[in-house]
């Protein structure tokens, strides 16, 4: 049994996926010369071209970071354990995030290297918060690379939380697992690659379905694409700075239907397309996630018709269109939800701790998280009446075991401390109460818009450079299910 | 074995705590006639009186009330199961509240009945929120009468926390009884009866003694009276409009002190006067507490020090104050914290949700079960690292059962559901979203000062009645430990 950590994997493994990114952002540099021809005088000063130069600055920094690390490590034992696992995927959206960032960097069009690397994690780790005042300035091949970051974002997360966070035996997600865990990931190796292909092809189609129904509704091919990407990991990056507000109604309803899509579990998609939509709808997570939409949607709809006087078509599509983008944590808005009467933006501040179901793009606690927790809580109550009776949750008419039912509290909880010294640490940096609560919660359940100064139509550009790394911190922790990231940070992770 | 409830034995009990709750309202009623001269054509304008009148008559009336329902139930089985446990525990609170609000009502010094109501169960759930705005301007018979609420319902929670709530095994409470959990209540009887003299010998004896020490620092001896009674409760009403502010140093560091003691576990006491002070000492929630304290007041300290330049003895006794008062739950107050810079009120306002010890006067969700809870979390990153072992928590050198810590985050969970949805259901009523996070945690901890419009130095008075209602009511869930009225709520509770 080999015990010590096998730095040289990390690294091989790092390295691969380095030279995807720098495949992906030469594409972009591609995007970048089809919609601004380029001027070869002009590298250099970055500012003035379209985006072209920095992209193929930073795919070259990357690419060569990535080749020399994985010739490097060529020779490399492939027996992965437990601890490659946590550092790899930890390390992974920290180090793509940190090269991704350079073309942006570059560009001159963000002030800092600390908005650049917001950004770029806020992409990958398809939350979607933007330090952007005005996204529309900024040329195609720039803006194409922002929205491309969320797509392989989402990418990442459903390989990863349908795969291999089961087998890692984070926060309960053994119970959502494609496949069943084993004691190293080398057996069940080529089932993981198998399960992620069959997930990405259906990420992939819908992303295509959607970008087609978009340009059918007159988006213009560009922005369809860029949308169709943020809205399938979940994201939010818009190319508009009025986000959705500015679209037809026939768009909004499209994208709220993605959306949607976007945060139900993948798994229950490919039962759908393989005939079984039976068993979509007798899932629990499923039926309680879109109960969760329409009764939300449904009484802030009423409020809005009776308390703004709106018209009842549009009060339910605001209303539906924000809940949906709040729960499935996407993070588009049409609407500016902090001009509702309080109660109606604080039911869907109250959303920001639910999230997408497990096993899609969507972040935050997740929607089986929930649905196990109210039902724990009401067996409590049983648990006290009949205090020698054994009375288990049980999910989809299996009882969960009990461990399973504990880690997922446990998880809920650290979830809600992690928030809590998020407020008390924004706020130490000065930043208002109400923005401080907005931006924790926003950030570590990977939402995007807040409320006070980062609300819906603000954006993050005011805050201090330590905010903004701080808040970077947050959204790696919640889109990682914390333990991933937190594991790393304990003397045990690291003795032998 | 019976299982129908025993509702003639609910009554019976509860008659004979109305009876207890008539005496000591006429012993109210003789402090009002030393106080204020009493004039016999006074009766029936009881604006006008020192309050002896409606103390006489809201006595009478639960005096009349008690003696009816005691006599009519004369003849009952005394055989108790956990089922009349929950009702006699849960409706003596309501009872004895809406009793003890008569006078109050009567007096004509409280706008409503639901003015007096929420007074009244503030008092007895030692709370301490107040809607009177004018608090010196009260007889000093009702107020000595409300201080009096504070000193009943400090030594109704002794018993009931550390003899009764662990029988019916809420909340974890089992880890901190006095005596072993049995079937039903009879066999034990005589070992609560003795638990409970011992305990309100010591609650007797440290008010007593602070009241001594009150009047060394020449604070008058009626005052000295009614600030001990709401110290030792960790209830918070003063007889003064600036509650502690305008009192020496002396008096407030003894006040700090006596707060501490009654936030401590009282099984701590007794082994303190039995000589056994390690076992006090090697404690560690007792060591949390203290750590807690000190820890936060230093922080504040010095933020006030060198943010607000406080001469650092006030500095420290500020600080040290409003965190001793927080964390006991008392709520007495000597400087308005929300002046200070926000992440000061902010630390504060985390403290809300900390509370005093298991086994004290004090109310919120008590430290051992944060202790719990941290330790918690902290093992399930070293169960992650090694899934196939074992870890149980350990509290003071012993294992904890799994169920046990199970049960205490539910209970927390639970609880900041609450919390939640009081602030939805206050922002519903029309208050704003600050005042409203303030006044549900505030509530629920049994704490008395909250945030916003109910900051340190306002009251509840501007509060609709519907929000004093409903207010009561999470002081009362939180005041019996959530379970003991959930419970009544819930559908098999009353099932066969």
């Amino acid at each position: 049994m080999r015990s010590a950590l096998n730095h040289r994997l990390v690294i091989h493994i790092l390295s691969f996926l380095l030279i995807i990114e720098a495949v992906s952002i030469y594409i972009s540099a591609g995007v970048a010369a089809i919609y601004n021809p380029v001027q070869l005088e002009e590298f250099g000063l970055f500012k003035a071209d379209g985006g072209f130069w920095p992209l193929i600055t930073g795919a070259t920094i990357a690419l060569i970071t990535g080749v020399l690390g994985w010739l490097l490590t060529f020779h490399v034992s492939k027996s992965v354990t437990k601890k490659e696992g946590y550092l790899v995927v930890s390390l992974s959206w920290v180090i793509i995030s940190f090269f991704g960032s350079l073309p942006f960097y570059l560009s001159g069009y963000f002030p800092s290297f600390a908005d650049a690397f917001f950004e770029t994690i806020s992409g990958f780790s398809t939350t979607g918060a933007s330090i952007l005042t005005d996204i529309e300035s900024l040329p195609k091949g720039l803006l194409f690379w922002r929205a491309l970051t969320h797509w392989i974002g989402g990418m990442g997360i459903i390989v990863l939380s349908l795969a291999i966070l089961p087998l890692l035996g984070i926060g309960g997600m053994q119970l959502f697992a494609a496949e069943s865990p084993g004691p190293t990931f080398d057996k069940i190796h080529p089932k993981v690659k198998e399960t992620a292909k069959r997930l990405w092809g259906i990420y992939v189609l819908l992303t295509f379905v959607e970008m087609a129904m978009l340009m059918l509704g007159k988006m213009p091919f560009f922005d369809a694409i860029c949308h169709s990407f943020a809205t399938m990991a979940t994201g939010g990056f818009s190319t508009q700075n009025a986000s959705m507000a500015n679209y037809s109604s026939y768009i909004q309803y499209i994208v709220i239907l993605f959306m949607i899509l976007a945060g139900t579990n993948f798994s229950l998609h490919f039962y759908l397309l393989s005939g079984k939509a039976s068993k979509v709808f007798k899932n629990e997570e499923f039926r309680m996630y879109i109960g969760i939409i329409f009764f939300s949607a449904l009484i802030i709809g009423v409020g809005l018709i009776t308390q703004l006087g709106l018209e009842a078509e549009q009060a339910f599509r605001d209303a539906l269109f924000q809940v949906v983008s709040i729960v499935t944590t996407t993070g588009f808005i049409t609407t500016d939800y902090l001009l509702w009467p309080p109660v109606f933006w604080l039911i869907l501040f109250m959303l920001f701790f639910v999230g997408g179901s497990a096993g899609s793009t969507g972040g935050g606690v997740k929607v089986t998280r929930i649905l196990l927790l109210v039902k724990n809580s009401l067996l409590e109550l049983k648990r006290l009446v009949h205090p020698n009776a054994i009375i288990p949750v049980r999910l989809n008419q299996k009882p969960v075991p009990q461990n399973i039912v504990f880690v997922v509290i446990s998880f809920f909880l650290i979830y809600l401390t992690i928030f809590s010294f998020g407020v008390l640490i924004l706020v130490a940096m000065g930043i208002d109460f109400i923005s401080a609560v907005g931006a924790s919660a926003s950030s570590l359940g990977n939402i995007g818009p807040a409320l006070g100064s980062v609300g819906p139509v603000e954006n993050y550009a005011h805050m201090p450079d330590a905010a903004k790394w701080f808040l970077s911190f947050l959204m790696l922790l919640g889109r990682l299910e914390l333990f991933t990231i937190l594991i790393i940070f304990s003397p045990t992770f690291w003795r032998k």
